[in-house]
């Protein structure tokens, strides 16, 4: 008999509830051993939670006590947030218990060195590529990781509406939630890319490491010039593993060919396209979050858990042993897309040319269209360091002859 | 120190030896303990295998010997097909060794219950599959799981080759063997079918279990049909579970629509499409064959299985609890598109109505276009058993007035 205590029980948790009592019969075979639920820990006794198949004494609002009760061998934390589900997995550690967590915000903060704890995280998605690539060297990871996010992208590149009006339509729709800060500004995004590099690269990285940009300033010009270039623009994670020193790790807006297997990832879907020395280009599609998705996750790791513990061994533990240099963005290598509105004078080119040659900034492609007084200059460069290609931007901004920069994006996938 | 034995130094074992040379360090963090190769079988010494990381006497034609001797932890086996493999990996699992092997005719075949010893087949993709759904019920398996008919199939999409000329095309280029038969008569597929179906199932399914279509039969004139259709043509291999009883697993050409995430899996890639309860739809897709990514598929089972052996303990065996019955295809439901050139004259498409409600078969839609003397009818069915279906195309062609049948295709993934 296996025995666990659940911390939460709202979408995610009452759904591992639900599924803990219907596949009993599977989950028994799988492990050895039958799944005792001993306890159920919540903010609030009483709160409607709708049919769940447990006596109601089982639930308690002493997370601490039950974590610490001598029968419990596995704890299954589905609370969210840094505290007070740090202090608990803390202590059930402490205590003996193995670790089953969903916490993205806690595996990324990495405060409890969880990482190295019992288990690293039930996320959708991220589960395959821990699993999967433990003989191979991974160089880069690209991810799809919000599903929000990718909503309203793939809205306005769908249906030419702005942020705003795609913004509104998903928080209609209930794939927004109502303050979306966390999401539209990357930071859960930041969050599971901390995660997948960890993984990917047996090393450390924490939330606070990775570049982040949101979606918020991405317009329906910008969706213009992508699909003119026959692009789409994603919200990518990227964790590349540079052959000389260190990792670099970053969460932005970017145009990707329309003929990259990311580009037809749509609505709330995720994926993780991963580049393996051997195993070559490998993605993982499906849902990212929500409580069914992250309760079959959450299960899986059950699973896993539960067998080693019976066999008496701890559960393969992720590791850091790597210990790689966290590359900052400005030294990433980078090719950006530039639309600028330039007054259509003789000499414009050669200027803005010369801005860019002054940064180091070698130009791939550049396409002038005169429209009147003014004229259009979308220009593509080849890998420079983030750095240059910024300075190279903010430079062009104060240059006279420039009415305007209409647009600025990185472009990946390539 | 954990000591491997390798059977077998072809195309995955030569990748296998540099591998382990090259990742020596970060396999050693992973496991925590080195790994040592002691010996190489081979049928032939001398054989020039181009540089590899090992010294000349490490290599034996003595394989029996080998996995014999005491100091060996773990045997890997690379070699393929039945025998002499089985007797040699028999002999193995019998001293105590843990095995890690990537022969899917013997997995398949499944003689020697390999899916419950050490493990279950280092196959790139089935391991995601393996891993990362244990806590989930899985309901149905689409796979595109040969690359050579995946990529036989696409070139005739695209540039409306026929069967000969598109298989001439991939023996060209190398996507195809001198003997093709193997892939393009499904026998490949169906193997691999055999195993997706066991480990998504808990059950034993062995490759005679599959019923099994090939390639050889797909025309211009079905690829054209599809298009009209807004569908491409698959070699899927579909493992489902019956809500009621029993597994059915098949492999035969089919039409998906265009939209579906495996319509877009192209050329030598394979993709494995599965539906669960609580996870939802998920994807898997990279290289599904070749040196490479199966040596990489090998060296993930080996970390694992080198873990537990130095925790003490056995990997996590597959299982066939749920010992499901095999339903026959004739059970199956599917829908079929029916493409027929007909006499055009009055009573024509009630005649041919009259064939499919004499066999329950219920029609979807039905399309009719006249040509001077003859017409083109084209019939989508509902869902039927496969049985009632193939007996309804048996009646049409004998239809005085059923000039030709242009095609008959499988529908799935609506």
């Amino acid at each position: 008999m296996v025995r666990v205590a659940l911390l939460g029980c709202g979408a995610v948790g009452s759904e591992v509830v639900r599924l803990l009592h219907e596949q009993a019969d599977d989950l028994t075979a799988r492990i050895g051993a039958p799944i005792e639920l001993v306890g159920i820990a919540v903010r609030r006794l009483g709160r409607d939670r709708g049919p769940l198949p447990v006596p109601p004494e089982i639930f308690t609002t002493d997370a601490l006590g039950l974590v610490k009760r001598d029968e419990v061998d596995i704890v299954v934390e589905v609370v969210g947030g840094i505290e007070p589900a740090r202090t608990w997995l803390v202590e059930a550690l402490t205590a003996g218990r193995s670790v089953v967590t969903a916490n993205k915000a806690l595996l990324a903060e990495d405060g409890v060195s969880l990482h190295e704890a019992a288990v690293a995280g039930a996320i959708p998605l991220l589960r395959p590529l821990r699993e999967s690539l433990h003989g191979d060297r991974i160089s880069q990871v690209t991810g799809i990781v919000n599903g929000t996010t990718n909503y309203i992208l793939s809205r306005m590149d769908s249906t030419g509406a702005g942020f705003t009006e795609a913004l509104d339509e998903a928080t209609a729709l209930g794939y927004a939630e109502a303050d979306p800060t966390a999401d539209i500004e990357g930071f859960d995004a930041a969050a599971k890319a901390a995660i997948l590099a960890s993984l990917a690269f047996h090393t450390r990285v924490r939330a606070a490491d990775v570049y982040r940009e949101g979606i918020t300033d991405v317009t329906a010009a910008d969706v213009a010039s992508a699909r003119e270039m026959g692009c789409t623009i994603k919200l990518l994670c990227i964790a590349s593993r540079s052959t000389v020193d260190g990792v670099s790790v970053r969460v932005h807006p970017a145009m990707i060919p329309r003929g990259h297997p990311l580009a037809s990832v749509g609505d709330a879907f995720n994926a993780v396209f991963v580049e393996a020395d051997a195993a070559g280009q490998l993605m993982f599609y499906g849902r990212g979050a929500g409580g069914a998705p992250t309760a079959s996750a959450v299960l899986g790791d059950l699973v896993a858990v539960a067998r080693n513990r019976l066999a008496g061994v701890r559960s393969a533990s992720e590791s850091a042993y790597a210990d790689l240099r966290i590359r900052p963005m400005g030294e990433v290598l980078t090719r950006y897309h530039i639309s600028l509105d330039v007054a259509d004078r003789a000499g414009v080119l050669a200027a803005v040319a010369g801005v860019f040659a002054e940064h180091d900034v070698s130009i791939a492609t550049v396409r002038q269209v005169g429209h009147g007084d003014d004229a259009s200059l979308v220009v593509v460069t080849h890998q420079a360091p983030d750095a240059a290609l910024a300075a190279t931007v903010e430079q062009l901004r104060r240059l006279e002859i420039v009415r305007s920069i209409v647009s600025v994006l990185r472009v990946e996938g390539e």
